[in-house]
């Protein structure tokens, strides 16, 4: 049986037509869009307009962007016409819920002829505008997206959102190039843009974020999709920040095998407690903190060093195994085979009996991931299933393999969410714990795969690692 | 140990004052504001500055409010000042977190000077704007609202904005008078009005909603509760609805006493889903509504029979009673003696071993209350605990009432949401069921209190009804 999703209570299929001129930001909020609904199962897509004129000019200056350049004209809306081909093909045939147009929908001319397609296409067109002329936010914007742009970049591979390239690209030209002629080539879209008017587009359904989040229009939101995704753009902030995650410290439960319960920590998950404030502050330096802990004992335990303030959610308490709490996965085994057998079969969706899915945890989980986009620095330390969870949406991991991901004990992950991803380092407290990842198909929990080889100092794995055992 | 709760995220005192003309909605806003935060255990209270005015002159006319009345002026500066100082007062003295100045704060002038007083109390002003420039909603308000305004009504008793007045008295005054002189009032405040502008209170905290929630404007909005109130008043609407209530039918778990569990129907509880159908056509004509039930099998069997769209929620499950899911109260008693005495002395608050507690159900309902604030007409299937969070959040129950109300089982609720309160009904299907009501300090499950004494039709029983049984 299904639990709520946010998909079930629209049916109608959504278009977000981006709206602005180059570098506000437009990609970076399609991007966050997409990997929030995607985690929410939502089938979420977005379409990006500049790549689809790539495939006729790669490398363009400014003066391509020219509105009396009427070849490159033709080349542009050829581009556009061929984006909203594909967004409406995936739609038609990929069941697609929500696509996101990321192009620029710059005229009123523009942007009524995108709607009528879509409304005729039977899609629901929300238009949303980042409008800004805070100059320091678009020279920000610049620097820290458009010198690593294809437009700029002598490399044929296309780059991958979901990715980080820790390699990236050296531009061939330089920065000052790049700042000049990225500014010439606003210059050339200020001349005709119309931004979202509050009463001549006052028929359309529309956000408009000014200045980041500093000042928010909204125009006939109507369906909660809709509201959800003014609520999530609202939320939304370009302060660098950090979260870092760690699971618990061992468990005397985790000693015997054991899932769910409420025990304390063994005498070596007490040890990560006290090793924890000094990853932390390593990590961290000086910069202040919130530290987030679930209801149970053994989070509680385990941050109890942290100097930092403190928050407790229930929202992060572990995935309620059910009947099956207090159990061993051989005992499950025993007790329930069929049940064993379908969470290996669908761990995303399975749901223990009186307990819950992946799926459910990601459903509660909702309101934490919402909170910590709009807050800076947070330690969370919480459990397995759902720090999966959390990671998942971070790193845009796909459902069917969040549960599968392996976090292993006493190690803690900084993430740093950047423009085009999300950059992750894994430190090791080198404290040994048992292993709790159980394998597809098996009832046996794998080796310790704490590595203790070196216990003189941290060690720090970098975002290439490899996230998922054997099973992926 | 606390589940979250949005008051920890926010440490600040927050004020929201209302800005706008007379009915304008402002003073339900302000009301629906209050409950919503109540519920989430939030402290918060409207302060009226028109009750305060009334304090001196209760039954002006419209001339009252015209700016060059130098007397009435100086009567409603000093209205405003005892509605401030009580506001400050409750702040300081009764832990409020979110005061609401329900006024009119309608010039520039006059918000600064609020603004000021707020921030040396250390209270964050949050402005609110009711615009309304659309005649038929302004005189729908006027028709529905202040045809029974204190300020018209021969009647010195003051109005309980939690309770519903059924024996509304009758104006003195006829319709065609009050609709004149409030019409004439509202031109007279026309003349000073200075609505919020972008630009002029950009420095602001404010939220604008035009014409209702057709287009709003949110400037500086910045902490959670402040996001969190946003969120809340786009989704209200004012189109009239309808919700329904019904507990599942009886189910073989509550023929042994049992609490929690997955069971399915008594025969009896079969024969209340068939019933049902025919009470919820009886009630709500050929209206569309939709049904929403938990994942439990007693919700679905329930509803088996109900023409209408279903969705199936998880946040509508029981609540889960952990270690003790499963047992009979008695077992309970026997087993966890301490936990059934400290689960007596503050219902609200315990949390089962392992499982939940009524603030951890109002916390996971939230999402389902806002979404309920959104649609129009629902039936919900569901759990007595849950059940009594909902019903708690549209009768403003406090909570730790709402753990004691009795709902019993085979009866539908009808609940009407209206300008001063919501309006109750509920519907006896004349079947028998057992009582699955405890009263404090036994372990002993009621009487049978379904009233069988009339087979022959549905007994409706108005909104004055005892909602308590003996341990209120």
């Amino acid at each position: 049986m299904p639990g709520y999703s946010i998909s079930q209570v629209d049916t109608m299929k959504l278009c977000v037509v981006m709206v602005g001129l180059p570098a506000r930001g437009k990609s970076l909020i399609a991007r966050k869009i997409v990997r929030y609904l995607s985690w929410l199962s939502i089938t979420a897509k977005s379409f990006n307009v500049g790549e689809y004129r790539r495939g006729y000019q790669s490398h363009p200056t400014a003066e391509f962007f020219d509105d009396e350049n009427l070849e490159s004209l033709k080349i542009r809306k050829q581009a556009l016409k061929l984006a909203l081909d594909d967004l409406i093909d995936w739609f038609n045939n990929s069941n697609g819920m929500v696509g996101v147009l990321d192009g620029t929908s710059m005229t009123r001319e523009k942007r009524e002829s995108i709607y009528n397609i879509l409304k005729t296409n039977q899609i629901q067109p929300l238009f949303l505008e980042s409008f800004c002329n805070d100059q320091e936010t678009i020279m920000h914007n610049i620097l820290d997206v458009k010198m690593t742009s294809p437009d700029y970049i002598n490399d044929e591979s296309k780059s991958d959102d979901n990715k980080i390239d820790s390699e990236m690209k050296i531009n061939i030209k330089d920065p000052e190039f790049i700042i000049n002629d990225f500014l010439k080539r606003i210059s050339y879209f200020e001349k005709s843009y119309e931004p979202l008017d509050q009463q001549k587009d006052s028929d359309k359904s529309f956000i408009k974020l000014i200045n980041v989040a500093q000042q928010i229009i909204i125009n006939r939101i109507e369906t909660y999709l809709q509201s959800r995704i003014v609520y999530f753009v609202m939320n939304l902030h370009i302060k660098p920040r950090t979260i870092w995650l760690s699971r618990h410290g061992e468990s005397m439960y985790n000693l015997e095998g054991k899932i769910g319960g409420d025990a304390g920590l063994s005498p070596r998950g007490l040890k990560y407690a006290e090793k924890l404030p000094e990853l932390v502050r390593q990590s961290a330096g000086y910069r202040d903190l919130t530290v987030w802990i679930s209801t149970l004992k053994r989070t509680a335990e385990t941050s109890q060093h942290l100097p930092y303030k403190k928050l407790q959610w229930k929202a992060l308490d572990e995935l309620d195994a059910g009947v099956c709490d207090g159990m061993t996965y051989e005992e499950i085994e025993n007790k329930f085979p069929e049940d064993f057998k379908a969470r290996d079969d669908n761990k995303y969706e399975y749901r223990y009996r009186g307990g819950e899915s992946y799926r459910d945890v990601v459903i509660r989980l909702e309101p934490i991931i919402m909170e910590l986009e709009r807050q800076e620095n947070i330690l969370i330390v919480t459990h397995q299933a759902v720090l999966r969870c959390i990671y998942a949406y971070f790193m845009n991991v796909p459902q069917e393999e969040s549960p599968w991901m392996s976090i292993p004990l006493h190690t803690l992950i900084k993430l740093e969410p950047k423009a085009y991803g999300t950059t992750v380092t894994r430190i090791k407290a080198n404290i040994p714990a048992v292993s709790t990842y159980k394998e597809k198909g098996t009832s046996q929990l794998g080796e310790d795969l704490t590595d203790t080889s070196n216990k003189s100092k941290n060690i720090i794995i970098s975002a290439k690692e490899e996230l998922f055992n054997g099973t992926r």
